[in-house]
């Protein structure tokens, strides 16, 4: 599979209005997109950090997967996301190798990215998600 | 603070002999050092993923960190980790902006860095932890 580098740290949080200046003052990361994505009902925004971003996650609704996680578990660290290139063929790779699929075909996700997401049952409990930029 | 780039991602597993392999052959990602954390009552296992590196952590001792972590929330992200510079200043410099600190000063962690953590219940449920590189 290969990654070529962590495309995102996804991180639930319960306010992006708290959790932005917070990630902005402390860290002195700068919030350089706020993007909804309606259909995964949630709001995210973006810091640059090296090679890798970190996507902060806020629900719209208590009934996505946002809102359940949180209600569950609390803020935190909601699942990791590698960089690949030829997504389709790399889902299928990981299927073979006994993983189990959330997504079995890429389909759309923030920031214009190919995604696919693993399930965490099989991959040691890491909320797993493959990206591919279309761009490239 | 700036972090120049996400340095780890910290994953509590049960058994590196079964997760190694994993990351290996599912991943493509190749296992370059496993290293015993005596203090910590973890064995880590690295893996380079672009400018960042996977850290595996299997737990010595039920009643060490990481085996209490697996024991409550089962394997999983269990921190994210900042490369900077100049240690001592940022952790004081995060104490100030209201940051709880689990080290106030830093101490010695795997791979020869400097390390101090930041205590996830004042960083939006993310355990953090800081990394210098006393080399550079």
């Amino acid at each position: 599979m290969k990654p070529t580098h962590i495309e995102h740290i996804g991180i639930a949080v319960k306010d992006l209005n708290e959790a932005i200046p917070f990630f902005e003052k402390v860290y002195g990361l700068e919030c350089y997109a706020v993007e909804e994505v309606a259909d995964q009902k949630v709001k995210t925004a973006f810091f640059k950090v090296g090679d890798t971003k970190i996507e902060l996650l806020e629900s719209t609704d208590p009934e996505g997967p946002i809102g359940k996680f949180i209600e569950k578990k609390g803020e935190g660290i909601h699942h990791m996301a590698f960089a690949v290139e030829n997504l389709a063929e790399k889902l299928t790779f990981a299927e073979e190798q006994g993983v189990r699929l959330i997504d079995k075909a890429p389909r759309k996700g923030a920031e214009g990215l190919n995604i696919g997401f693993l399930h965490p049952k099989s991959t040691f409990g890491v909320l797993t998600e493959l990206c591919e930029d279309p761009n490239k």
